[in-house]
């Protein structure tokens, strides 16, 4: 059937978050209408990333060396590891631009539901980077969630021997957020963390 | 500077209809976690896509071959024509299967706004097909928007004399629709045409 070349991207494209069957179907027409200045590309560009990207084996980023840029990064502080769940979040505070330490990417959280025990992360491979030295500081930036939560305290008890500073982002009113949106344990926790003007 | 080739990556899926930046960054995260089974496969169909797909030169249809599937189909009656805007109003009509003719693609509809005019579609293609001979029924299938019927006017107005029987898609009531939630204009129309039971 001569539309397979059409249909096999239509399905391969629908399974993207974000994109169900008729939004795929949407992007195609469009991908095939733009097909020098955007179908092309982004096959090249797919094509290399699938080729180049890598994980880094010191923090688990994703990167085109490994290890990753900024693990190999000498400007960046060795001192301070930040653990994350995901590469997002990883990406997410590296474009927000305030730390200028290292990164340990765990790959998920602890989940008694779903049966994810701490060798199912990459908490070993943390705590081995901690007892090689050198590291001073481990900020737990887990999300807020139960299982991220969970998560930060199982690690910060595991360090509590090991003499590092084990800190957690603080909670609090999103910059720009409004208080009547917000919901009532973010107000508690920002309430409680109040600090002098 | 080492990330690019993801960056790269992100900028161009973020030009995709219904992926903005942020949802164009979890779509490469979903595409790194998956290489072997997702973003391999994806960029080879890309590629297939752009080296295979072209523009149907007889009806503007977008398939490996030319003249596409359906035109080169000798069980499609060769004595109807549905017009369509564009082509994914084809695939769409393709989809739901009533109809067994063949198509013919606009490309867009006569805008006064925008300056397109009738030579700026392919309506003289059109004409042509039908001069040709064979052609006993036009459908015209443009959208129910004022440019759409503009343009069904337009050319059902051109076809007036070629003793082709010139035919558009019924307005009425969707099926599995509610009457309390549909437009005024729709609710007046199906009432208008309305038919013995």
């Amino acid at each position: 059937m001569a539309l397979s070349d059409v249909d096999r991207l239509i399905h391969l494209l629908s399974r993207l978050p974000g994109l169900g069957p008729r939004s795929a179907r949407r992007a195609v027409l469009h991908l095939l209408k733009r097909r020098e200045t955007l179908l092309e590309p982004l096959a090249r560009a797919m094509t290399e990333a699938a080729a180049s990207v890598r994980t880094c084996s010191v923090c688990g980023n994703l990167d085109a060396t490994d290890p990753c840029t900024i693990c190999r990064d000498p400007a960046r502080d060795h001192a301070a590891i930040c653990v994350v769940e995901g590469v997002g979040d990883l990406w997410a505070l590296e474009r927000a631009g305030g730390f200028r330490g290292r990164y340990h990417v765990l790959g998920g959280t602890l989940s008694a539901l779903d049966g994810v025990g701490p060798e199912d992360l990459h908490i070993p491979a943390l705590l081995g980077r901690i007892a090689s030295g050198a590291v001073t500081e481990v900020v737990l930036a887990t999300n807020a969630t139960v299982d991220g939560q969970t998560t930060a305290h199982y690690i910060a008890e595991r360090l509590a021997d090991s003499g590092v500073a084990v800190t957690r982002l603080a909670h609090g009113v999103p910059v720009g957020g409004e208080l009547d949106y917000l919901d009532d344990g973010t107000l508690t926790a920002a309430f409680k963390a109040r600090r002098p003007l």
